[in-house]
């Protein structure tokens, strides 16, 4: 279709049927009004830009998934359930009323598997690159958030899934490397495009983890968060670090996996005695040992060897250079 | 200064300092934690894109406090009173550290007016011109919300402060026009850069408003929201429309009053009961009756003749022509 719509005719047809929750009052309000419930509230927010955090080539519809996902990865790394969330779609003149079905079918998609629903937002025209402002709401029982601090000297440290996947999906993307396989190609970017957050595992994690977080900026910069706000060292063994078989033959595989960003893994300490647990909850989510947390300060690295490595590139930031 | 910030010096230096609600955790976790209450929750969500809502002139303290104003202005006119926000920073190369920190003061100002903090948010570089997106939490007491639906054929129309200052401001800045006197210009440019969120008036509309809603578009088309959701029409006399000194020797006063937008008044509607009440709450923010509620649909303007009137641009909407 060559017609655009206007913000109006936007939010009426493609967005006011996303928001079937009463809260959203049916976007014709000037706000969304939620009810008290015992549990406490937790909420993000992360914006993607075109070009930064998502290619411009990428699919309307995971565009959409990603902007949901890495906002549904905060609520995840922090124990919560979605409720629903808020957007702010930044829209230049190449955006379409195609683009904006596709964009509104990916929401639909996500929002039937995750179980949450559109409460509200906004549409505003740029001269710049797409821009997408997401704000999650989920919900916690009180006093059961997962923080960053809470890391305790003889802990161990996990990670879920596996490592480096979406940025070698990124590099593919980009032209920079190509699997073999085409199988792996696909899998790969689809870990770009599309990461899958670990709600259930987060919400398992209850009395179960000492610290959570998620694997967004890339391993060592993000365990960096849990050494500095649990005030203790993390020591990692770069063997056991989880990848999967389409980064077998990746040849940078190790350095994504402890600095390439975008897995939305979760990354959690925990005690010794939490190990028969976490092994049960494996059958789920893979779960892998990846190292311990010792007294001191800062993210080590050690090879086979037992000896530090050094790392010349600490985490992969979004554009920041 | 010349050196640039990068993502965890900016939150750290910056905006840690702005975020003193417990419930931010120190902007070090994946996401805020808010407890639970017997109140609603209320959120909004509104984006400012540079050069769209916003002038590339304006100083960084008042982009900062209007992209804050905007978004309380939607918790004034659902009658809520502000809890904190989140913030979005999506930021160019320009942007440098003294702009920063004039925009971080005008946060930690209005913070202080208006009685919220930061809670979470993101920031972000782009290739394209700066956004602020922000979503804004509140609270009401259960049930207590305004809405947009509840006008009755009978209601009076009442609207607090002045109309089409902010155009008038804007068009000051964009070199179509100047008053005579340099106060003037200085308010109507005030009145566009930050606008006043009328929350006092918003709570103090519990029993007595039934219909409500913010003036960021322009009075007639928002007028038009409350008619739509109320199933009713409703009649403006232009006569009555409030215009400031300063705008008094505009050339188009009264079609700026009528469509121009970012005014951020309340217009709402009342039963005939209500008069005295809302006099009494005149002394506070000044309310003028501009119209009343009828039977049927749409917004009818009508002049000192009693002739309706025919719009040639019927609201100003940011950027959508």
């Amino acid at each position: 279709m060559s017609t655009r719509r206007g913000e109006f005719e936007l939010i009426g047809e493609l967005f006011a049927p996303l928001a079937t929750d009463p809260a959203a009052l049916g976007l014709r309000d000037d706000a969304a009004v939620l009810p008290a419930t015992t549990d406490e509230l937790v909420v993000a927010k992360d914006a993607l830009v075109q070009g930064v955090h998502f290619l411009a080539t990428d699919p309307p519809a995971s565009v959409a998934q990603k902007a949901l996902r890495v906002n549904l990865s905060d609520l995840a790394a922090m124990g919560a359930r979605p409720v629903g969330y808020l957007l702010a779609l930044v829209r230049p003149p190449g955006i379409d009323d195609a683009w904006l079905e596709g964009f509104a079918a990916g929401l639909a998609a996500d929002q039937a598997r995750f179980g949450l629903t559109l409460l509200g937002g906004d549409t505003v025209k740029t001269p710049g690159p797409l821009v997408v402002s997401l704000t999650i709401l989920g919900r916690v029982a009180p006093g059961t958030a997962l923080r960053r601090a809470g890391a305790r000297p003889g802990d161990d440290v996990w990670v879920s899934g596996t490592l480096g996947d979406a940025a070698l999906g990124l590099h593919v993307l980009q032209g920079g490397w190509a699997p073999a396989d085409e199988e792996a190609m696909a899998y790969l970017v689809e870990r770009y495009r599309r990461p899958e957050p670990r709600l259930a595992l987060g919400q398992a994690l209850h009395g179960l983890a000492s610290a959570c977080q998620d694997v967004s900026d890339g391993l060592v910069q993000d365990l960096g968060h849990i050494a500095w706000n649990s005030g203790v060292a993390i020591r990692v063994e770069a063997p056991a670090l989880p990848s999967s078989p389409a980064a077998a033959d990746a040849p940078d595989a190790l350095i994504q996996a402890l600095s390439g960003g975008d897995d939305y893994e979760l990354v959690f300490t925990a005690p010794k005695d939490a190990r028969f647990r976490l092994q049960a909850l494996s059958s789920e989510v893979p779960l892998t040992r990846i190292g311990r947390v010792e007294p001191g300060e800062g993210v080590t690295v050690f090879d086979a060897d037992g000896q530090p490595m050094t790392l010349t590139k600490r985490g992969w930031s979004h554009g920041w250079t």
